[in-house]
């Protein structure tokens, strides 16, 4: 992954998340491996069937991290987290949820808010070995925090944002599609992210001719044709901080119908930036490009939320979508991604990730949105 | 991934599960995306914010599976799948959670089995939602038939062993390592695996140096050094059965510790291999290798289990660990993977996928085991 020299300050991140607890009552905050523990300690770890789980306390105790003896070597390399958590290492044979219970303490009355994304497994286990306590989702505490990105996590998105915009403009400037592969045209992409230090790609949608009309389509080993319109979603890691951008091309000339989504949905793309600022609800940002889509005759074709939010996470909170009343706030980032979707034809999505600020939208996508017709 | 042109039989699948419920009393079975979910419908879902899950009755109803608007898609032309369960599509804006616990019925008294991979986020909303059920993990239910694997996916597994075999075989034949970043390394070894229809790679570690010793080392952009010992772990897919091979190399000539270890390493994998029958309990299978390295004085660099259940997760039930009685039966794939890690100096593993047939071990793994000196 790309550096940008940056150190996170995982003290003062614990701090918060602890303050946070204390405001809404929540006693303990149990951190499975998830992007909330990347967040919380920079430490990206395995989600398996051995448990890993960092325990912070409302106050008083410092936290503690369980971890299993063969993952132990990963931090005991970081000084940084061992002065400011404590590290109970668990034995291949040992009984992990006890050891976590018994960190706990008394369970009786209390508050335990766990990560969202933590296995169901775990949670039933936790749950029987701590009679009396109550559980919540940790997105009480963390969401807060993560939803907001400070200047040292947006320097890692601009970055990233600016890396994958120049892979797409040498990926369209270098590359053929037709006969291609919608793996092999990944491929290449991703060589070209990787070779940039964006690392592995954390996501690549390839979806050609009627795949295209299928919004989370997997990418397969179907063959590029003339008169496909493709769908490029992707995006890579600065510092475990996502990118993510979707550019539409057609392979030989387009029709006519093709060419008006398109234009369709850049302008819904346009003025749902256009409209982005501190206090607009989630759910209106949304409704700026639904209306857009909607006025060209094309409703029933989009058939997605216009946005989610970005960060360690490809989607995270804040979700751009109806019902959601949310106020943007300064600091918030995440897509704005218009798409239309006619069944067994084609689709046309076109998405850059955008950071809200106190004056308006900043674009961390710049790469070219006009009509790119590819061989 | 490559195609062995095998058609699983979901709804049999679905029907021995739906039998084991009844013989446990349980009266119904969610799953959310994860391989079970491939299991029994072979649906490789997205794991997102989006609620996915597959509910079935353990009698009476047809199962139904619960999909955002947006994935259904790639469902509606499932019509293998159509005619056994019915799709439950829900709107961006509408709530899964309500829509599921509605097509459960009254809950008061039920037995609800989920999956042990569903977010405790969604599992904590579904208990708010279904009061008076008791919740159950889904592995009492899809562990008993996961960890037997049928012969339609024997033929998967054998497969992918075979090519993942191969795939080593080039890349040694063909590659120096001295000079390279591991994360290189490891990017040649995953074109050979594309190229072999092995998919994107499962997993895929390479560490070298001293971060050879750690067992769940992260892949770096260290560059690989005259000297180092270099461990690969990696694995592919085979319509989703996955492959998991380990191979320790040195570059330039080893001392004699290292040979000495390595010679350590492999006898405890034969004897494991051979010590295979239906009936011995898991955790003697562990034994065996770790007195073996016990008896030579490495006992306590051995850190880890000798091997976990493969199939279509890279670790799964049943797992060769002490404590665990099950015996052995016809049909368990698992891998063989003693390993012996010396903090600071080097680490190695030897590991094999291996099937338990009714007269031994059958091994899925027969790339070259002798000590590799490479460039």
């Amino acid at each position: 992954m790309a550096a940008t020299g940056t150190t996170m300050n995982y003290a003062e991140r614990i701090a918060r998340a602890q303050a946070e607890m204390a405001r809404q009552g929540i006693d303990w905050l149990l951190i499975a491996p998830s992007s909330d523990l990347v967040y919380l300690m920079g430490y990206p770890a395995h989600t398996s069937e051995r448990l890993t789980a960092l325990a912070t306390p409302q106050s008083g105790n410092e936290p503690f991290i369980v971890v299993p003896r063969l993952e132990a070597p990963r931090l005991t390399e970081r000084h940084d987290l061992l002065e400011i958590l404590d590290l109970r290492v668990w034995e291949e044979t040992e009984n992990p949820i006890a050891l976590l219970a018994q960190g706990l303490g008394d369970p009786q009355g209390k508050t335990i808010a766990v990560s969202d994304q933590m296995w169901s497994g775990f949670l039933l286990k936790l749950m029987d070995a701590t009679p009396g306590a109550r559980f919540v989702n940790a997105d009480l505490v963390i969401k807060e925090l993560r939803q907001i990105k400070a200047e040292d996590e947006l320097a890692c998105m601009r970055e990233a944002g600016r890396l994958t915009d120049e892979c797409w403009e040498e990926f369209v400037a270098t590359t053929t599609l037709a006969g291609k592969t919608e793996n092999e045209a990944g491929q290449i992409l991703a060589s070209l992210m990787a070779g940039r230090g964006l690392g592995t790609p954390a996501f690549m949608i390839v979806a050609s001719g009627p795949g295209s009309a299928s919004p989370h389509y997997m990418t397969s080993d179907k063959v590029i044709q003339e008169g496909d319109a493709v769908v490029f979603d992707f995006g890579g890691n600065v510092e475990g901080y996502k990118s993510d951008i979707t550019r539409t091309v057609h392979v030989g000339e387009p029709n006519e119908e093709f060419r008006k989504v398109y234009a369709i949905v850049d302008e819904a793309r346009q003025r749902t930036y256009e409209a982005i600022r501190p206090g607009l609800p989630c759910e209106e940002v949304d409704a700026v490009a639904r209306k857009v889509i909607t006025d060209a005759g094309y409703g029933e074709y989009f058939i997605h939320r216009v946005g989610h939010g970005l960060g360690l996470d490809v989607h995270e909170e804040p979700y751009m979508v109806g019902g959601n009343r949310t106020p943007l706030r300064a600091g918030m980032v995440f897509s704005d991604e218009p798409g239309i979707y006619i069944p067994g034809k084609f689709g046309v999505r076109i998405e850059d990730s955008v950071a809200c600020t106190e004056t308006g939208g900043e674009l961390l996508n710049n790469a070219r949105r006009d009509l790119i017709v590819m061989k």
